[in-house]
């Protein structure tokens, strides 16, 4: 089996390594030929080009670049693909994605591994990335069911724990659990910034410990990261929006009204929920 | 010199033992004969009763329990005081207890060590608790400034770095740190159990991560502390509140508006003020 890979960052480089350390060759394609080298030196793939007709060869490629990029790259990869090649990605949001890639005539399905550090680019690429994390599969009304299998079977080769739904399922679980969290913690950040007296806001700053520090951790992360999922999740990430204001507003109305029992019964549900989440 | 502590759980048994070790004397108080007797086993004060009158000697005295007792212990231990007492809180609110303290005719100093860990109780207290964390003093209008300084001097002693503000200034800060990003924590956790549908719950169950984790811990801590903090610092945390409400309906805006720039430039500001927090 040959694996192209389009994308050398952290997913895709580290992707490479793992396929290769399996006996696969991988075949890279990135944007800039200093990626191409370097990905070469640390072998995270057999050889790599900065030109899509390279994949030609590949059995199952998997589109590792920023979501944006995704179905148009789809789209120019059409006249180097055979019959039989399956096509898959990394992109964290996927119904408006598998909507683009169906109806092309391509074997597509689509794929979000779950797993990363807060290091990007070829450089951060590493071994067993993978292992022990969620990798969800969202094939669309004609993905071949000999597609998803066969990619199922490669993630589950990394170490990982495959999940296979809709796509719009996906996009909501995601926008609870990981979307919705970005935009409450940067919101943590902006309210406090937000703060009129000089002298408030440095105290704020000279007492905030472990508790500011995790709460607002994934909201002072990547900016463009945040406005990609917005932008390709905006409807399930306005729907948890919406959800998680009502939220806020029900404990504010608790708290004015000084209705302590509901609000601690809240809290009670809150801390006897979270560790079904840590599973 | 010799000092009386009134709670013998993490942060009144902590205290209790750095003092020891400066060979500083300790008494103290709590609500039951086993933390005594726990707290005289693992030397955390020279000698304890569950009566406040074993205070009288003390030169000093930290009162070391949850919020909603502190005025009340102040007001009862008044009888066994002497003119030169000096008493002094580590509630994590502080103008509505100040207040009620003042005009007691006493030398009363607010104080709010900030550290702490998860666990609870006598059997928790740990030496070197305070090294390295933040230690407000809140002193109110009839605090005397030998008082104050006698106070910092033993926060300084322990390790901590020492703060001076107003009751209200403090309270504000950590509504904006501290008590804000429990609401806004507790609320994902309670927007995420709301989703209606099983098969989305259980796959947002599924895929949580470090993300969520992180996001929600505080929010899924102890719930009558959460209460505690709302009803005694009720006010600021709801101006907090409405303020971060304000911040979630801009960014509901720019994404119902497609407004990906601004979104962009909110985020990158976030991104860049984050550090402010975490030195």
């Amino acid at each position: 089996m040959k694996v192209g890979i389009v994308g050398l960052g952290l997913i895709g480089g580290s992707l490479g390594l793992d396929l290769r350390s399996q006996g696969i060759e991988v075949l890279g394609v990135a944007r800039r030929d200093r990626t191409c080298e370097l990905a070469r030196i640390r072998n995270v793939v057999d050889a790599a080009s900065t030109n899509l007709n390279f994949l030609s060869p590949a059995d199952i490629i998997f589109i590792c670049t920023p979501l944006t990029v995704i179905a148009p790259t789809v789209r120019q990869l059409l006249p180097y693909l055979n019959s039989e090649t399956i096509l898959t990605d990394v992109g964290s949001v996927k119904a408006s994605i598998v909507k683009s890639c169906e109806g092309l005539g391509v074997s597509f399905v689509g794929g979000h591994p779950m797993a990363g550090t807060e290091e990007r680019g070829v450089e951060a690429a590493r071994r067993g990335l993978f292992v022990g994390t969620p990798y969800v599969l969202t094939p669309g009304k004609t993905s071949p069911s000999e597609a998803v299998e066969q990619v199922a079977d490669i993630a589950r080769s990394l170490g990982a724990t495959v999940y296979t739904c809709s796509p719009t399922v996906h996009d909501r679980a995601v926008s609870l659990i990981s979307h919705l969290p970005l935009f409450a913690s940067a919101g943590l950040i902006e309210t406090c910034m937000g703060e009129a007296e000089p002298d408030i806001l440095t105290l704020a700053q000279q007492l905030a410990s472990s508790g500011f520090r995790d709460t607002s951790r994934v909201g002072g992360g990547n900016p463009e990261l945040g406005v990609e999922i917005a932008r390709h999740n905006r409807t399930q990430l306005l729907r948890s929006l919406y959800q998680y204001r009502q939220t806020l507003d029900r404990a504010i109305a608790q708290i004015e009204g000084e209705d302590w029992e509901s609000l601690e019964r809240a809290l009670s549900g809150d801390r006897a929920a979270r560790p079904l989440f840590l599973s």
